[in-house]
């Protein structure tokens, strides 16, 4: 197959971290006959510095032209002055929006090498496998009025039938494929919101009696996936409690820097992206884990492009270099052998030629 | 000194754990010579049951004819499909709003003991001691317009600048007497309210000028909150971001059962409760953990009546006791020693009546 990507690096480390996917995904391609382009964009906080805005229009035009988007990461110190209209997370915001990149999903898996630098008890930690199912264009995010004065401020937590639904739909698909549980996250007891949320999701339950589902509020869900987070398998929230959730859910590991995202249109269209942030304070110098970016190429193989060999590949390298003891600066495995973002990407590469 | 305390015991095993705390608080009041007068009031699915309304009138003027209030826990699955207004929950919040109590005190704090039950590694959880300061009676939980219909649901987020500013400049004033540093939690990347608060954070730090700050976005601070809670001294935030990150804090020592709270007025006045829930699994079997309960009473001496020794006396009878060994069914020290909740309040009034 030929596809083609927009590859969007971003600020801080999302060059070196999109680099390194790109490069795994061309071993993919010559192993499994397939071409990539890579047709590069500007966003966040470099685009502000080169083409003045956090999302030029030639970026959305190239995303527009392309199969799926691959991202690395945005924002940083050097931006967070800008007016609220440039600041590079604005450029994501706007992204999203403009793509109807409404279901956010972030797997979260516990692997036995990551357990020691995990902060939580490995008997805790160990048997991990969920996913989180945020909503990412409603809600707070995009709700109207939004201002503020010098003496009060307001936002506005909207929410359509039709926007939860949709999100709420896609868990159960996602969880009929899985250990078939659903946890619904919302604070039923002081929101409206969270009202017609309870409701929608007992309406789309009865469509899966095959899939168990349970209700919990957003206070005790975010003790829970401290105290027993191999309890949960997929976990459905709306924007806000998710962009929370999701977060505290990606440090329980210990491999925050290997978790990958999607963010998914109806259509299937996405943008991949690893789940780390832009980490300027070590940008540049060959230290980040490009493991995130990596997995981010493998869900999109699998989702994007229906790829789920090339997927396996991939995920089954990672897996093998972390067995072997390897890992990047910001995170060490058991083995405790620290390479540089390029030599772990060559590792990854040569796990994935030997099986040539 | 004499002092009357409107008790709203609530439901499931609130009745149990104030019941430890008043026959505490009566030891201290033997040993210190002070008379407290316990008036008994109504609150949540209780007083739902027995006087049709979640805040009975009564239980308003009772508490208003009080010095402090001591509550135990509301809600449970009985009362769960009540309507909205009805809901043991809307006594709670109609309480806060009634006295204004605008700023909710929850510290943290790890016993050496109880660090075998955390879920966090020990050397994470060891040397916590934070205090969570959150805004109680603004933002979304009582923001108009809130409604939903079948087709869409509004909720919003207000803040005036006065509400920010009071909990905000508490906050500082409390770091002062302690480590002298503040994290101020928002979503300024995303949420108008939030530049608000930002902005007033800077200009109530400029008062403060030897107390250190920083601002942190709610999604990090979740992952900090588990990678590193010992690092944190102070935390300030709006209602619902404390909700969810103060939830999460609680479990991080392995203490939740034997957290106090405060929910304060401008003036003092104070409603003191113990940070779990009512636990209807276990009501009524003599099992829940009373120390929540006794050390919100310690609270109350020392916040609401100015008797420091006294809240002393109860909170080293407690950690005595815990060094002893003991624990109640739901938690365990390293000890092991498994006792009711009457054996361990009577443990703690030993304690306290050994001193004499
Ligand atoms: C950068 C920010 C606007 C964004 C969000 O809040 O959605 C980020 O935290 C995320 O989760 O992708
Ligand atoms: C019972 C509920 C309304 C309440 C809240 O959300 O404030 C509770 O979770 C709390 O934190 O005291």
């Amino acid at each position: 197959m030929k596809k083609r990507v927009a590859v969007l690096a971003g600020d801080g480390i999302g060059k070196e971290v999109t680099n390194a996917a790109t490069a795994v995904l061309d071993a993919i391609g010559r192993r499994f006959h397939h071409e990539f382009e890579w047709v590069h964009g500007l966003l966040g906080g470099d685009a502000l510095d080169q083409a003045g805005h956090p999302i030029p229009e030639e970026t959305i035009r190239k995303c527009e032209e392309s199969d799926a988007i691959l991202l690395g990461a945005i924002g940083g110190p050097k931006w967070d002055h800008y007016p609220k209209e440039l600041r590079p997370e604005k450029g994501l915001l706007q992204l999203r929006k403009h793509f109807e990149l409404s279901v956010n999903l972030r797997p979260v898996q516990a692997y036995k090498t990551l357990l020691s630098s995990s902060p939580l008890k490995e008997e805790v930690a160990e048997g991990v496998d969920l996913v989180f199912v945020r909503e990412l264009t409603g809600g707070l995010y995009f709700g109207e009025p939004s201002f503020h004065t010098d003496e009060e401020a307001v936002d506005t937590l909207v929410y359509k039938r039709e926007e939860i639904e949709r999100v709420v739909r896609f868990a159960f698909e996602l969880a009929k494929l899985r250990k078939k549980k659903v946890s619904s996250v919302d604070k039923a007891n002081v929101l409206e919101s969270s009202r017609l949320w309870r409701k929608i999701v007992e309406e789309i339950a009865a469509e899966f009696p095959d899939v168990e589902y349970e209700h919990m509020l957003v206070d005790s869900t975010s003790m829970k996936l401290i105290t027993s987070p191999a309890s949960f398998d997929v976990i459905v929230t709306e924007n806000m409690f998710g962009d929370i959730l999701s977060d505290e859910a990606s440090v329980i590991c210990g491999s925050l820097g290997m978790l990958p995202s999607a963010s998914l249109r109806a259509d299937g269209f996405g943008l991949y992206e690893p789940v780390h942030g832009s980490a300027p304070d070590i940008a540049g110098q060959n230290k980040a884990n490009p493991l995130g970016a990596i997995l981010s190429g493998a869900m999109m193989l699998r989702t994007a492009f229906g790829m789920n060999q090339e997927a396996d590949a991939i995920e089954e390298a990672v897996k093998k270099v972390l067995e072997a003891g390897f890992g990047t600066g910001e995170f060490k495995t058991q083995g405790g052998k620290v390479l540089t973002t390029t030599e772990m990407t060559e590792k990854v590469i040569n796990e994935i030629e030997c099986e040539l």
